[in-house]
């Protein structure tokens, strides 16, 4: 069975089911800057989430954690401008935040998914978000722009507005799934990810759902990396309403891996234009590393790559500094055969080959540079000893990243 | 008993016995700058090396690996301007300078110690060194100046020439250790490090040398990261000549301790030479972690917030940014307690208290800029759950980083 995924309009509110709205409530000094969103669910849906594993976690990672044990959950409550992160009345304020929004909406305490993203260690102030919960609920709404300035409020230093949706059709039966999410800085998910907010009229059991999210993770989001830093706010989570009219999924099959197909592909666009709009990024890096013996390995190496300060600022100066490739392989702390490998960089200009071997290959500086100026890069490896590929994606390293970072609380 | 150690004139020529010289061989195309050095033994030393831990590593780390086996040494030539790594021929052309420099000196090719450092993956030109191996042959000096000269012939990125020494008594009789180094970029050494050349006078057994070597690198230079890169070239070696006059050393016992002391100085000494004059680098970092539980788990922790993006260009901004040092300490693999963690900033202009209990403590912003803005900051961090403690070295992540590594072969 080959399935059929297209990129369609709208965002969080495309798939049936759904409602959306972001708002200005105080968090944020500067009045022009939306810093809380919410999504809401006609019918409780069957959820799922990823988190963190920094042992450091933010309170609204661990009360969602909490609320999603049961698979269940209706509403997405997300500020921005504040991590409520290393609190000591975090876990209060995010308890909160969900009974405020929960008596608003009349629904249960444990439905609502509550994330925040911005500084650590500043307490959060309440007051703005109790007051902004009725507005909140009063703009809801199922439009594309709803969906907009949800994913609009989510963003910190975020220079892009990162909002997808994609369908596909089982049997006669359109289903629809759309994301939000933010990234930018402190960005190398491992195990959950930076924010990401997933909506769907699929109809699947909350642990088909989970199952499935999980996978999808493993290959897209927590292959990003922008800094090395792993957050201590990531969360991913996805609503699926079931009201696309489809049959429910209950098993695995084709209807579970059609909508595995579709999760792996919208999660995928979202991972890439976090990476693309990394704090400072002047460029997308895509590391596709072929023919490894094994999986874990591969990913590894891939991810070890693109991680390398020096691979990034190398990138960063369309400079074709191999050497730095085989470097951040070789301290991977994977086992694998110097003298097999190859590299290859490519973009939309064309393709080089650089390292034959583990050795140099003589090649053209000039040709080297043009297909590195280019905005997306795909740094080619092959490993030459198995049949096993992985990508990874991240981000080159600017001056503006420096200047981001350095002063990034004022 | 307790030994004083004292800095004291001169490099590797100041411990008795050992010559050094650095010339402009012609492998860097400014004439200005010396590219290879020389030092020599007046008799054959006890010998000890330490080596990158990076699967892609250099021919001259193979070849040096090997003459060390059996723990004797006579001579070091280093190259700069070229890694001699990843290349076809790279183990041909570092046997052959060793071959060259033994037929030159009169001694056996298994008693040269060959290193080189600068980019990977271009062939080593051999004629300049072949040609200027009778030329360092014939500057070879015993004066400060020569020792001077070698440290100056092995700096790559480096702004600053790193020359020590150090001297203690030990029953009545003076001994003296003396290293240079380098650093700069692509620092992260692991079981290895960058390259550093120790010299003494004392008298010790290579298998005890070889032992004190290990244990002061995994507290000293092992410590230290630049930009989370490991090199396919890192290494340090050490000569004992003997010539001191002091008892040689053959077991452990209060002479071995005092050679060890003596070691450590100097190494941590050289480390933070190299961790201060990182690539960009605008300020040294120290992370002092105390009281944790076991002494691995308190070096990732303090690695970790040492190699940490986001708190290098937090430092860079002289910004108090504590949530950071939380964020690196969660994801550095290694359980604790979140909730006991203190963290201050320290310098000369003060210290302040920023998070307590891994909660935020009110502190004036003024009063932590002021503290920030030197140029050599500790940060302190008590975990308050055991007794062991931890150091590393960093340096802040800063504009000129990236400027340096986005065309660093041009």
């Amino acid at each position: 069975m080959s399935i059929i995924i297209k990129p369609c309009d709208g965002g969080i509110t495309a798939p049936a089911g759904f409602r959306a709205s972001g708002i200005h409530c105080g968090l944020r000094k500067n009045a022009e800057r939306r810093d809380i969103a919410l999504i809401v669910a006609d019918k409780t849906c069957s959820a799922a989430g990823v988190y963190t594993t920094n042992k450091v976690f933010a309170a609204p990672v661990g009360v969602t954690r909490a609320h999603l044990a049961g698979g269940k959950a209706r509403a997405v409550i997300c500020n921005s401008g504040n991590a409520n992160a290393c609190n000591a009345d975090g876990y209060d304020k995010a308890n909160a935040t969900c009974k405020a929004l929960a008596e608003e909406l009349g629904i249960a305490e444990e439905e609502v998914i509550v994330a925040s993203t911005g500084v650590i260690g500043v307490p959060l102030p309440l007051e703005p978000i109790l007051t902004g919960i009725p507005k909140l609920h009063a703009e809801l709404d199922i439009t594309a722009e709803a969906s907009d300035l949800a994913a609009t409020a989510i963003m910190t230093t975020d220079l892009k507005k990162k909002e997808y949706c994609f369908s596909y059709e089982f049997n006669g039966t359109t289903i629809k799934m759309g994301g939000i999410c933010k990234g930018s800085g402190m960005i190398h998910p491992q195990m959950g990810t930076m924010l990401g907010f997933i909506t769907t009229d699929a109809a699947i059991s909350a642990e088909l759902l989970d199952r499935a999210l999980k996978a999808a993770i493993a290959d897209t989001f927590n292959m990003v990396s922008v800094d090395g830093d792993t957050s201590t706010n990531d969360m991913v989570t996805v609503l699926a309403s079931g009201l696309s009219g489809a049959a429910e999924i209950t098993g695995e099959g084709e209807a579970y891996d059609a909508f595995c197909a579709a999760l792996n592909t919208l999660c995928r666009t979202m991972a890439m234009a976090i990476a693309a709009d990394g704090e400072g990024a002047t460029k997308l890096l895509e590391c596709n590393l072929y023919n490894f013996s094994d999986i874990a390995g591969a990913k590894t190496l891939a991810k070890s790559v693109i991680c390398s300060s020096l691979v990034k600022c190398a990138m960063f100066g369309a400079d074709a500094n191999w050497g730095r490739i085989l470097c951040a392989l070789g301290y991977a702390g994977v086992p694998f055969d110097t003298d097999l490998v190859d590299v290859r960089f490519k973009s939309k200009a064309g393709e080089i080959l650089v390292c034959e071997n583990g050795k140099g290959h003589p090649f053209d500086e000039d040709i080297a540079k043009s297909i590195l100026v280019e905005d997306v890069i795909q740094i080619e490896i092959n490993m030459k000893c198995g049949n096993v590929n992985a990508t990874a994606w991240g981000c080159d390293f600017s001056y503006d990243y420096v200047r981001i970072n350095g002063d990034y609380r004022s």
